[in-house]
Formats: structure tokens, sequence, C-alpha cells
């Protein structure tokens, strides 16, 4: 939709036990590993105008931290802020403290497991939403932010 | 991600009210109408892929008749059901007839808006839903089906 | 537990994707075609005085529209409303227009369902309600009707 | 309460089984038929400057095809939404469409009735409500259009 | 619809804080005093039949006692409880007192504000009830007593 | 429905209270007493290839006994539970250890009374419900037990 | 208010573990025993022309059987169901037999305790109860009754 | 249960619209005023040893006022709060001023009213309630009281 | 935090039973009166800049009445509605009538105590709220107040 | 960790249908029969110096009456309610006669199954639970008894 | 209101992004970074007999290390928990450890927030909370605190 | 129960606080202090034939750390979360990594607490939970824990 693109800094934020991916029950959850993941992004990321940053912790604080540090840095955050997005309000404080896009991504179908995982306290803050695509959420969720970049005045 | 494609009819349907898009208050909602979104859906299938056909109605019951029509004859399914999301069993009924892959989209963010609009009938029966892109969710949305559909043993 | 018996009408309603029964999945739903069901009706209302008149339709409006039509000139109604059981106040208003008894079925147990299931709109003015005995609950249900109908002052 | 008066379109849509209104019961509903009302709403229109027009429907779609089709044709919007009132967040979103005054009217008092009745998904997007007057509310509705569209800046 | 009309003795009664109307924020509410109001409802009333009273108070009580005072001395009540209108059992049990025709009027559509103005404790005991028409409520809502009152068995 | 049919044994509970059926009140109730109604089973029974045997008590431990005596002795299970259905989940417990099919059966429309009654502790463990058609629905209840035992491989 | 009394029957009837009263932490809970309490109702009814039964049970079905032994031999029923108040549907039907006057009562306050004890199941079938007042209540209870029964028309 | 009584001094309040009892419809409510239950409470007093006096209000500040007067006067304290028993915190607070026990009555049986009267704000720091038994509330609650005040250690 | 103070008018409101404080039980409460507080406060008052005048009111309605008749004649309003606060709909809209700053002050910690006093209708339009710090709670939200209306564009 | 023990009386409850352990279904539940346990549990017992009695009824008021017949006679008390943790108040109650340490098991985990076997009506009367160890939880529960028996001043 | 003042240890806690303060939209939040504020703290402690030592972090555990580090260190504790307030069950066990008054302070009012931030964790087992001053609810829980300390036997 | 045992690993996890018990209140908690546990589950795991880690930390992060490390290394895990019990999904997800039997253990009854502690975010994935026991809860959990990985096919 938009022909001419510039290079804009985008954080990929992953949550706890992400780093987990693909090191156990590879029949189920895929071979795919975190750092596949990443390496996909960034270069997804070159094709489509965005130089990746990636952060992946288990300590909600840690989050905290590098969305802080990241302030005024970057034109875009992908989180995925895993069982955080259910129970940190302090990690919606620091996104608000963002201006930038938003984008919310979750591996699995959120609504199809445990009442407590229909709430997430940062879709109400999030420019968009992506749910049970399995790895393929990230992938979508990074051309949409690329899309949102390079729309004249979004 | 996939290498190897083959053509893969999917049906896209639009929910009630999807018809004036574009035609009022462009300032607000874009000039983009739904017959714009349809034939760029129709194009973008083409390099994926997919034969996208496209229906919108205001009806619940011709929405139920469409989705009775193509069993057996689609390989997936993406439904933006607009209001019928949060009221319509019936229309979850008839996407439960199916057995292909479902993708929920909406243009707006649906949990920034009123309380009754945070529950979907359909996404729990959903593969993924994609929700605050705009326009653009539909375009994931089909990228995301045809991510699907050409994995091995989706 | 009537002796005398005298002929009565009875409209028998079926609501969304019934007309879909036995099309699909016959190993599961096994092969009874609603057309079977509406046939088997007819004939067993020969045998205990009821003439029966069935009518599907997956619209809401098509429902009350033959509810507003058989006004006076029906005994009874045996009604399974499907999804529209849980979401229809519409339809719930236009049986209210009717005096004769309703008999309220249902193929499988609504119990073992989806909680948006459990309630029903049409249970509280419906003179009785069958669940979960499979096609068999259309016929018991009719029979149900010849004896309260065939009840001297009911 | 204004003395200069213009000539005004006003819309007024009646929801499912208002058809059916003195056709049944009329020692209870009384004799008033549906005609009659549109009579009295148009020879009272004229009287107040408004020319109306009226629409009745049992079915969801047709509604909202009424209100797509009436789209910057009408300066008001009249609205006894039946049972939909209840349910249909579709209407909702068709009438919020219009960015003409909408009057929300109801011949019982609805807060009398079942408790799934006393939530109306129209009374918030309205500007305001009668409930309870009988035919009356539909005449008591169309003057207080009139005195809203003849106020200079409403 | 009534021709032959007899005089009838109506209370219009004025909740807490009315007694400001049209004192402050002018730009906002309007100039319209309370006076203003009553004024306008015995002009009113006389052309339609009707004598009113009127009576403001900030006190529960004093709502109370004019009730009371009252009792078989009119042929109506018209109420704007305001705030008490969510909170006082007692006046609704003073109310319940009497028998003639309770008309229920807001200023503002209620159901725009906070939740807990949403539940009144009239509404149920009311004929009818009007919310947000501003000071014409008032006057709608006579007009809507004078029929009540002039219909031969209401 | 079924042309071959073999006998099987089924047990039918009556809860509390209902031995007091037909004893009080027989202008409201009817003359059937509990008496009646089993002698009616039993007879039915024979005609459709059950033989039934009946138990009446008031007491939750005394209906707990009966199932746990009756183990492995029967094919099928009718039960009115009355009061207890919606208080007992240690009736619901010895349900459970049985295999055989269950039907739930009550005189009245248990959702047309108070609304502790509108939930059953019994129907998401039986195969079905009948609701609302007097004695009836016991004689219904056992024709849909003779023929979930004769179909095939139910 | 009477000056002649006739001579009532009146069922007194204790549920679980008040047959404990007084025989353990008469510190605590006094030394009066049930059998005191029984011995000084009936002395009591003496004087006030009501003949006192009393019957005490651990076990619902007991008591169940006592209301059931009692039909049409009785004048009124005073019972203090403890436990069984907040859970037992089948002693409310039972209680629902008689059209005799219920006075429901209670030795401690129960809305100081456990909030699953604020719900009686019977206060709403009952004419009238009494809570809070130790062994008064039932003195009190039967002195309530002794009033309504001489009560012309009650 | 008590030989020796002292003279007590108690205080009986009546909240909003009690002072209308026996004014109106007679046929349903009595002839009793609030006049003679005063008159027949200062009369059994004086029979038990205690000293009534009385007071209505359909001011909740006015109850306060006097239970604020009444603070080290009084030895106990009857009250009927009507509505305000379900609004009213500030009256709850005023009884807490009190350390003498506290008996809430009722005429009319709260249980079976209105859900929004089915919870006191004065129950859990009343030593016993009454409700349902007409004026004798009034009387047992003070017999209950003269118990209380003549229990020796209470 | 500010050098340049101007005198300022404050209101300060104290709601019903405060009038009692220090006269009851000085061991628990203290020995402060109310005149104490409204001396110390007026003290303070004067060095901080701030013209203090006090009201104290068991009833709602004078409350009220002193909001309004101090409108336009006071830059702030200091709050200890007691009961009211988690009752009174009209103090909350005879508070909206100021656009003053309004501090909400509770001598106890309301959240320490019953569930009904979590609730304040008052602290959403306060600017601040002060809870829990005893007859300091006053003094502290004066000096709040000077701060607030000795900074620049507040 | 307690060197010196007496010897204790510890009496075991089995609540409903536990006399079925082991009776059927053994590939499922195992074969260990009810007497297995208990035979196991007075062998512990010895081990730790507790005398173990047990009892099992599928009958409330047998369980309520063997709690009050071993009043003073035992030491503690191990407490499987099966069914009745969840429904008895009146086994609450009893188990409150009891000033001795109770301890609540349960065979399978009751937070892996239906939400009503969530809330407990002992647990917040105990001084521990175990739950889900199958009949390892009777045995742990003993030893945690004799730890509590034996601690010098628990 | 206190003469003579000992020198005390006051611990300031301050929660996640709160270090971000006066970094970032100076024209929002102005230009108080928390270092000034901290500043004034220890500035006006000294004033006021209080010894201020501050600590502020973004992970919870920290908060917690910080707690468990100055127990029996400190007089008071001054907590401002931002996001941690709502969600941290362990924050406030790690608070219950102290035994020292615990006063809880909030820069916005948060009852005008998200209903999320309307429950706090920490309000119930605190001395007194402050909430909506900005930096100033800082300095004011400083002075309620050194008010507290002073206090004889507080 | 089991003759031959084998030896297995299993890490006990110590939540929030759980470091500071026997530091502080031995009057109250007693002199036991955490490293006496571990020493004490070190000691007992020997006897029983389990190799006993142990870890506590304050850290979410740090908790989820030490399972992700520990995954494939151990046969057991027993946690007592403390304050994460209730708030930490991602605790809970970190044990779902795990295929091995999770014991959750609570020193006191969790259900005797506040309410917020009565929901447990580990309670449905553990296969048992004890509550209630003091120290002794960890110690029948490891018990429970070593015949659990003794049975043969669990």
């Amino acid at each position: 939709m938009n022909n001419e693109k510039k290079m804009h800094n985008v954080l990929v934020i992953h949550g706890p036990s992400l780093n987990m991916l693909g090191l156990r029950e590879p029949n189920i959850y895929g071979n795919t590993r975190l750092d596949d993941i990443n390496t996909e992004l960034k270069k997804l990321g070159k094709t489509i105008g965005i130089c990746v940053e990636t952060f992946q912790s288990n300590s909600e604080s840690a989050i905290i931290g590098a969305l802080q540090k990241n302030l005024e840095k970057i034109s875009g955050l992908l989180i995925n802020a895993a069982a955080f997005t259910h129970t940190s309000i302090a990690i919606r404080d620091a996104l608000l403290l963002h201006t930038v896009p938003i984008i919310e991504v979750h591996l699995s179908n959120i609504y199809k497991r445990e009442s407590f995982r229909h709430k997430s306290l940062i879709a109400d803050i999030a420019t968009g939403q992506l749910s049970g695509f399995g790895v393929n959420s990230y992938y979508l969720g990074l051309r949409a932010m690329a899309d949102i970049l390079n729309t004249p005045d979004s």
C-alpha cells in the first residue's frame, strides 16, 4: 500500500518462558527456537524497511527496564508478553510511556485457553492484536508494523 | 516461509454495514471501499496461491446460507462478522459445520470499544484472530491463511 | 392416557442449520435428514390425531413470519429454535402472540455444551422442554403435544 | 417553544411483531393498528413541520437496509426496535452511521418487564428515550423530535 | 386523541439541585431556570386541562412530606427525582402510597451517564419514563399525563 | 423406530415429597397418585420391552443406597430427583457410578419456577432431560429410554 | 389484641444439632437444654391456647417425614431449621405442602455470621421470621403464632 | 424467665411513611394507626417494666438527631427504619454510637418483597430481627427487649 | 513549595455524626471535639493563606444547601462526607456544581472497614483523597489545598 | 519430630459413596477397598500413637450423629466428606461442636474437577487440608494429625 | 500537635517506572524528577524529625528485598507501589513483616483511572492512604508519618 | 506401600519472604528457619529415596529460571509459591513445561485467610495440595512425593 519506505527501529519483546520455544517437545511445538524467530524477524525487517532489535526475559522488571531504555529510540514495539499479558499492570504502565505504535502478538489463540488468559492488560492500549498463528503471529505483526509506520500520517 | 504453494479457494465474509465502508466520512474512515478491499484481496490472493471469493451481507441468515452453500468447496474462511461477532450463535454454529481453518478479522481494535464488543462468539473456534489494523487486518489475515494452508500437515 | 382424540394442527419449527442434518459427517450425526424427520413426524401425527406442518429457516425473521402467519390456525407448536433459543427475544415475542401449548425440543443435551447455551429464552414460556434425545426429541415432543391437546381442560 | 419551523424528513422504524398491533386481543392491546399509528404520525407530522416516512420489519437486516438507504436523506430517526432493542448490536451500528437525532420509543414500560428487557443497546446513543405511554410514546416522540430539529443549534 | 377533557390536579416534583437550573453555566445548561419551567408547565397545563402545582426540594423527607400531604388531592404525579431516582427507596415507598399515574422525567439521558445512574428505583412503578429531552422532558411528560387522564378508563 | 427389542431392567427413582402426589389438592395436582404412575410405568414398560422397578424416598442417603445396590443390575435409570436435583452432589456422584443411560424428568417446567431451580446438578451427566409435561414426563421418558436401549450401538 | 382464643395444634421443628443445646459449653451457650425449651413451649402454649408438639432431627428426610405426617393435623408451624435453612429445598417443598402459617426462628442473628447463612430458603414462604433472641426466639415466635391464629380472618 | 424486673427506658423509632399507617386503604392495611401502636407499646411497656418513648420521622437526619439526643439516656432501641433499613449507612453509624441492645422490626416479611429490600444495613449490628408479623412485630420486639434487659448479665 | 500565597476561602464540610466526635468514648476516639478541629483548621489556615469556614450537618439536604449557597464564593472544598460518601449521589451532584478543587478526607481508613464503605461516590470527582490519619486527615488536606491553590496554573 | 507420644483416639469419617471404593472399575480406581484403607489406617495409627476408629455413611444425619456421639471422646478428626464437603452446612455445624483438630482429606484433587467442587464448607474450620494423593491422602493426614497431637502446646 | 519530637528513620519506597518522573513530557507531568522528590523529602524530614531513606525499583523482588533488609531498622514506611499496588500480594506480605506504620501514597487519584486500579492490595494494611495530590502526596504523607510517630502511644 | 525404591531428584521451591521464616516473632511463627526446613527435608529425603535440592527466591523470574534450568533433571517438584500462588501465571507456565509430579504446599491454611488467597493458579495443574500443617506441610509433601514416584506406573 505504500511505495516509499524509510528505515525504522522496532523493538520486539518476548515474555517469560518464550526462551524455551523449540527446546522441548518438538513434535508438539515444532523445532523453531526463539533464535530462529529473531533471525527471521531481522531478515524480514530488512526487506520491509525495519531494523529489528529483540529482547527476551522472564523478568517483569527487566522488560520494564528494556522499555524505559528504548524510550525515544524506537518507532514501534512488537510484544508477546506471554503470561505477563494478563497480570502485569507495571508493563502496561511502561508501555504507556511510549507513544509509538504497539502491536500485541500471541503464538496461541488465547481465547481457546483458561479463562484467566482471555483478559489482556495490553489490548486496549495496543494499535492491534494478533493471536493464534504460531510463530507467524510475529511475522504478520512485523508486516502490520511496517504498514503502520509507512502510512503517511499514522 | 513456504516455497511450493498450490491454489486454494478461500471465502471472505463481511458482516453487517461493512458495505458502507468508504462511503461515509472519508476523512475519518478513509476512502477505501469494500470493493477496493475485495479487489485487493483477490489480487493478493493470486500472488500467494489463493483464489478469493467474497460475500457481504447485513443478514445473519444470508451469511449462514453462504456458509452452508460453500461446505466442502473451500479450503479456508476469513470472516469479519462485525456486530454479529458478539451476538450470533447461529453463525458460530454454521462456522462449526466447516472443518477448514477460520481466521477472524476486525478493522478496529475491539478491545478499545464498548465492553459488549470484548466477547467474541467466534474467537474460540477460530485458528487465529487479527484486530485493529484497519483494512490491513484483511490482507494480513489472508497471508496468515496462505501460510496455514501451505504448511504440510496443518 | 386419552381415549377420544380429535385432529389437531401442529406446526413444527426448525431453526438455523437444522437443514444440514444428515448431510454431513453421517458417522457422527447419523444419516437422518431433516426430511426424514418431517416425514416421520407427519406419519406419527396421523396415528395420534395430529396434522403436522413443518417449517425450517436460517432466518429469524422468516421464523417470526411463520409464527405470525399461523396465528389462530394451529393448536400447538413444537420448536427447535437451535441457536436462536439463546439469542432471539424477537422469536420469544412472536411465540407470546400464541396462546396454544408450546413444546421446546433440542437434539443435543444443551446442558452439556457451552455455558451460553444453558440459558433458553423460550423455556419459561413453553409448556415443557425435551433435550438430549437426538431425533427422538421431536417424536417424544409430538406425543407430549398429543396428550396435552387431548386432555379435557388443558 | 419554537416559532419558526421548517419541514424535516423523519424516518419512523418499527421492529419485529409490531405489525401485529391491534390485530390480536383488542381487549388487551386496544384496537389501534400499526397503520393507524402511521397515519396518525403523518398527520401529526404535517402540523409540526415534519414529513414522516415509516418502515416496519421483522427482519434485522431489512431494518439495517432501511437505515443505510436513508443516510443523508433524513433529519431525524424515531425507532421502536422492539425485541431488537436488547439484542442487536448490528442495528446499533447502523444507527451509528447516522449523525441526526435518534429517539427511542417503547409502547410498554420496559422496566416493568423481564430483566433481559431492562438493558437497551440503543439508549446510550439516542438523544432521548420514551417508554410506557402506549401508542402515545410515538406521538410524544415525534413532538420531541420537532422541538429538537427546530431548536436553532441542536 | 381525546375530545372531552376535565380539569385535573397534577403535582410536579423536582429533586435535589434542580433549583440551580439556569443559574450556572448558561452556555452549557441554557438560561432556562426552574421558575421558567414551572411557569411554562402551568401555562401548558391550562391549555390541556391540567392544574399544575410544583414543588422542589433538596430534601428527601420534604419530598416525602409533599407526597403524603397530597394524597387523594391529585390526579397525577410528574417527578424528576434527580439523584434520588437512584438511591431513595423511601421516595419510592411514598410514591407507592399513591394510586394515580406517575410519570418519571429526566433532563439528561441517564443511560449516557455513570453506570450508577442506569438503575432507577422509580421506573418499575411509574406508568412511563422520559429521559434526555432537556426541559422538554417535562412538557412532553405533562402532555402524556393529560392523555392518560383523559383516556376514558385509564 | 426400532423393530427388535430385548427386555431391559430400568430403575425409576422418585425424590422427596413425590410420595404425596395425588393425596393433596386434587383439583390442582390431579388425582394421579405415585402408585398410579408406577403401575402405568410398569404396564407401558411391558409393551416396549422394559421391566420397570420403582423407588421413592425423601432421604438422600436412601436414594444413594438404591443407586449403589442396583449397580450392574440395570440397563437404564429414570430419575425425578425433585428438590435434590438442585442440591445433591452426592446423588450426582452416585449416578456417576453408573454407566447406563440416565434420563432426568420433571413434572413441572423448572424454568418457570424460582431461579434456584433453574440449575440442575444432574442435567450435564444425563443423556437427556424432560421437564414440564406433568406425569407424562415419566411416560415419555420411559419411551425415550426404550429407544436409546434398542438403538444398536448407543 | 384478641380476647377469645380457641385451642390450636402447633408443631415445633428443630433442625440438626439442636439436640446438643445446653449439653456443651454451658458458660457460652447457657444451660438451657432442648428439653427445657420444649417444656417451656408447651407450658407457654397452654396459657395462650396452643397445644404444642415438638420434633427434633438431624435428618432432612425425618423432618420431611414429620411435615408430611402432620398434614391437615396442625394449625401452625414453628421451625428452626438450623443449617437446613440455607441448603434444603426439599424441606422448603415439604413446607409448601402446608397452607397453615409458618414462622421461622433462629437462636443466633444469622446476619452476623458467615455470608452463606444470610440466605434463607424458608424466609420468603414464611409468614414471619425471628432471628437473634436466643431461646426467646422460640417463645416470641409462639406468641406471634397465637396472635396470627386468633386473628379472625388470617 | 425473669422474676425481678427494673424499669428501663426504651426508644422506639419509626422510619419514613409509617406515619401513614391506618390512614389509607384500611381494608388492606387495617385500621391500626401509628398512634394506636404507640399507645399499645407504652401500655405493654408498663406491664413488663419498660418506659417507652416513640419517635417517627420521614427524615434521615431527624432520626440521626433523635439517636444522638438519647445517647446514654436509654437502655434499649427498637427500630423499624422502613426504607432507610436498606439505604442509610448514616443511621447505621448513629446506631453504632449506642452500646445498648438494638432490635430491628419490620411489619412485612422483607424477604417476600423486591430484592433490594433483602439486604438490611442494620441486621448485623442488631441483637435480633423480627419481620413479617404486622403490628405484632413491635409488641413481640418489645417483649424480646424486656427479656434481654432483665437477663442478669446481658 | 510555593513562595507567594494569596488568601483563599475554603469551605470544610463535615457529614453525619461527626458532631459527636470526642463526646463519647474518649479512651477510644480521643478527646478531640469537632470544635477543636474547626479551631485548629482556622488557625492552620491563617498560616498558609486560607480563610476556613466550616459546616456540619447530619442532613443530606443541609449539606447540599451549604454547597449551593457557597457557589462562586469559595476557592476550594474539603469534605468528610462520612456515611454519605457511600450513599449520596445528591451530594455528588451538588459537588459537581463547583469547579474548584475538592479534597475528600476520612478519619478512619475506609478500606479497613465494611465492604460497603470501600466505594466512594466522591473519589472520582475529587482532586485527591486522604484516609486513615485521624483528625490529621483534615490538617493534611488543608495543606494539600493550599499547595493546589498556590500552584500557578492548577 | 516428636520423641514422646501418648495414645490418642482419632475418628476417621468417610462420606457418601466411599463405601464403593475398589468395587468398581479397578483398572481406574485401583483395587483398594475402603476396608483396606481402614485396616491400613489402624495399623499406621498404632505405630504413631493413635487409636483409629472409622465410620462411613451415605447419610448426612448419620455422620452428624457420629460426630455428636464422639464429643469429648476423641482427640482429633480426619474427614473425607466427599460430596457433603460442598453442600452440608449441617456437617460443618456438627464439626464446630468439636474443639479438637480437624483434618480434611480428599482422594482426588478437587481443584481439577467441576467448579462446584472448588468450594469446601469445611476448609476454613479445619486445621489443614490434603487433596489429590489418592488413598495416601488418608495416611498423610493421619501422620499430620499425630504431629499436631504430639506438639507440646498445639 | 506534638511539641517534642525525636529523630525517626523512615524508608520511602517508589515502585515501577517512577524513576521516569520528570524525564518525559514535562508539559504534562511537570519537571519534578524523582531525585528532586527525594531531596525534598530528606529536607522536609530534617525539619520534622525524620531521617529519610529512599529506594526505587522496577522489580518486585528488589522492593521485597529492601523491605526485608530494613526490618527493625525503621520506624515507618512510606510507599508508592505504583502498578504493584494492584497486583503484588508478595509486597503486601513483605509489608506485613513490619509492625511500624505504613502510609500508602499515589501521585494521581487512582479512583479516576481504570477500574483495575481501584483496588489496592495495600490499603487495608496501611495506617492511611493519600491519593491524587501529585508530588505533594509524598510530602503530606511524610508529615502524616511524623505526626503518627510523635503521638505518644500510637 | 512400596517395597523397592530408587533414588529420585526432587526440587523444593520456596517463594517470596519464606527466607524470613523463624527470623521474626519466634513466639508466633516458631523458631524453625528455612535452613532448618531444608536440612530436615534433605535428611528425610535420604530415608525415603529422594535427593532433595532447595531453592528460595523473592523473585518470580528467578523461580522461573530455576524451573527452566531443572527441566529433565528432576523427578518431582515440591512448591510453596507463597504469594505467587495467587498472582503468577508465569510460574504456572514454567511449571507446565515440566511433566513430573508437582505438589503444592502451604504453611498456613489458605482458606482461613483473605479471599484473594483462596484461588491458587497452581492447584489445578498440581497432583495434590497440602495446606495448613505448618512446616510439616513440607515433610508430608515430600512423603507424598516419594509414594507417587515409587508407585510402579504413576
